[in-house]
């Protein structure tokens, strides 16, 4: 199985020193139930959903190839809202991005994430629960991380000893945890 | 700083347990002396030449925008060797992707990596020495890894009790140390 992670720093791992990310430890962790894994990372630094609209096809199409099981996820929106795009604007690529990608692969949506920002985490949970109405109405799974990340400190508490938006090691491996721990991934791996 | 490795399987780190790759180690030894570094792995399964040609400067330029310092390691060729690619048709595509970036990012080309099987090693063998020949005329420094990669059995060895091409962690992490023990890279981080 071949999975493209489509997104911004978060999905790149930037700020952690193992430069794994949660990425890299979901991947490191699912080896062990299936070792024939391969994970293309497609996170870039300050992504906008406009942005990921725009590169996402081109990018994955030459990684997935069709004789291979291919898997697409996403994870963007914190992006969005630092630059106060509008949620409907925001929605309307993610709402295109996302039916096109389902129309050829499994897709799995993955939720925003917290910035320690105050009015930028308060848009951030408004995109959280926008885009899990629009995955349900899309029937693309959705795996929220915004509440999982805030039930510690570790998250924020990274993010600002670090450059103010992206946590490290630990922050990364707490939300590792939560993907892999969550019935949405191990349901949507097993499919 | 931000750099990305473009190139096949072996920049992908498919194989390795960890999900590092040669790349995730050099980033992680790197870090300790400049934290600002964020690494973007394009490395994709079987790419050739002609693909690498096709795609690279869409998802470089995406990724290194003007306002940071960005930087370009290319590293491919084993898959060429495989298909029995003319070496004319590979340099030829070499020498247009190297042309082209290093016209806009300073430029580092990692050699080709040796396989198990004997016939396409002596391919490889000789495209190595061509890209070292290649990347002088176009003053690109080249970081040749073959001999390096076949001095201690690792690399072979984990290939073969692998899937027959790529190694696991003990070759990944020799190759991180041929790179980051090597001159060439030294010099061309602290240019």
């Amino acid at each position: 199985m071949r999975i493209c992670f489509v997104g911004d720093s978060m999905v790149n791992g930037t700020g952690d020193p193992a430069y794994l990310g949660w990425v890299g430890r979901v991947l490191h962790d699912e080896r062990k139930r299936r070792a024939e894994l391969t994970g293309y990372n497609l996170g870039i630094r300050r992504a906008q959903s406009d942005q990921i609209r725009a590169r996402w096809q081109a990018e994955v199409g030459c990684r997935l190839p069709a004789e291979f099981e291919g898997r697409v996820v996403f994870s963007f929106g914190a992006n969005d809202a630092v630059q106060q795009i509008a949620p409907a604007e925001t929605l309307d690529h993610t709402e295109a991005i996302l039916s096109e990608a389902r129309a050829r692969w499994p897709v799995l949506m993955i939720g925003v994430v917290p910035l320690p920002d105050e009015e930028v985490r308060t848009r951030i949970r408004t995109l959280d629960k926008a885009f899990a109405s629009l995955c349900d109405r899309l029937d693309v799974p959705y795996l929220s991380v915004f509440d999982g990340l805030m039930a510690t400190p570790t998250w924020l508490d990274e993010a600002r000893a670090g450059d103010g938006a992206h946590p490290g090691a630990g922050g990364y491996g707490r939300m590792a945890e939560l993907v892999l721990g969550s019935d949405i991934w191990r349901r949507w791996m097993a499919r």
